[in-house]
């Protein structure tokens, strides 16, 4: 039995998301279909995290095991000769037996990326979310920095949520503007469902003036989801890096 | 009647090229039914440039002529109303009744986008030429810089060109590096079909020591297609910007 950890780098867009569905194009179904045509073994990847459908992974992590022992070097060209072409294994190695992919992960950092300039240039397109109305960074950049603490985040995870401690701690969250490139960077201990999706709507429902930066902390108080402004769209979101 | 000069960016990926051709998606053929729906008119709008099938532009200039005259920010969010993801018009101002984006222009650059690592990120699928194997930068650098000044290009073009003049001038002719991406660079006042594929095939050759950088010369002297490399994959080059 060998254990692989593998690093991934896909295009979110033509896939229902991370996690096996059934009848659906996944990122771990393709992973899958792959491992078993190349080593005939039925191999589940587990992923650091289940990104949604649509959302992107700049830097994904996954373990799965092996019976039989491949080379290295062997099993990543194989792969990548089998995957997509929006699926990629950027780095292959060899783990720990107990090396787990999700629960050893310390830290994980996101992006999500907006194009708030009048047109959008077609080879951002499906890359970026594009927001025409003028972005008060200033307000959006006052509003990220105040989730940089340990919270309750129950008031950003999607509604239908049920976990056992809401709590997690962000060591990270600004914005950066570069000409009409608006990127939101958040790093945490851990993500609620629609965590990051939802601040962003948040913000960006700041950014517009639709309401202050002070809502941040309201929305956290109030542990309500309905409180937060809307879930921004999948194709704006990357899973940049996780670390061990 | 009004003329307009208008900067286009587009994703070549799905067009046969920018020349409207029967029944094939061409980038001047979605202009020329964005313009029909939106005035009633059947306008052709002239390019400063072919791109052939596959090529991308993220500056290509046109022309046309309107009958009727409308509001200029009105046309502008209206063609890129209705014109497809991947054609977006960037810019649209009122120009001389004469001026003509082909006749007109003086000097345009090209740009060709090569990956030499051994994982094409998924995000840069269709985007670049993807090499595998080792470059030798130094030697195409040496190659690039060759070609800059006036030539006969027969050598570069098409077997099937044919033109009365096929000397050009090449101002700029170098070769950029930054880890794994290498960038051909070449602005001249003019290209012949096929020119700046025909030389990045031939540069990629001297890259990987197949011929020494010499054989540009000889080429060129050579006037002669068969001498030259083969044509490189439309879909690491870029129309990049033309000057008036």
């Amino acid at each position: 039995m060998t254990r692989y950890k593998v690093i991934l780098q896909y295009v979110g867009t033509r896939y229902a998301g991370w996690q096996i569905q059934k009848d659906q194009p996944t990122v771990q179904g393709q992973l899958r279909d792959a491992l078993h045509k190349l080593t005939g073994e039925v191999v589940t990847v587990i992923g650091a995290g289940r990104t949604d459908s649509g959302v992107h992974a700049m830097e994904q992590v996954g373990h799965f095991t092996l019976s039989q022992e491949t080379a290295l070097e062997k099993l990543c060209r194989g792969l990548n000769g089998v995957l997509p072409w929006d699926i990629r294994v950027m780095q292959l190695d060899p783990a720990q037996p107990k090396f787990h992919a999700q629960k050893d992960a310390l830290k994980k950092r996101y992006e999500y990326r907006i194009y708030n300039g009048p047109v959008l240039p077609p080879f951002l397109y499906g890359y970026v979310h594009h927001m025409t109305h003028p972005l008060n960074v200033q307000a959006m950049q006052e509003a990220a920095e105040s989730l940089c603490q340990s919270h309750d985040f129950s008031g950003f995870a999607a509604a239908s949520t049920k976990v056992k401690n809401p709590t997690r701690t962000v060591f990270l969250s600004r914005i950066q503007e570069r000409g009409y490139h608006i990127t939101y960077q958040v790093e945490g201990d851990g993500f609620l469902h629609h965590m990051v999706r939802n601040i962003v709507g948040t913000l960006l429902e700041i950014a517009v003036e639709k309401r202050p930066p002070t809502d941040i902390l309201k929305i956290l108080d109030s542990k309500d989801r309905r409180m937060a402004g809307p879930t921004a769209p999948a194709h704006g979101l990357y899973l940049m890096r996780v670390w061990y």
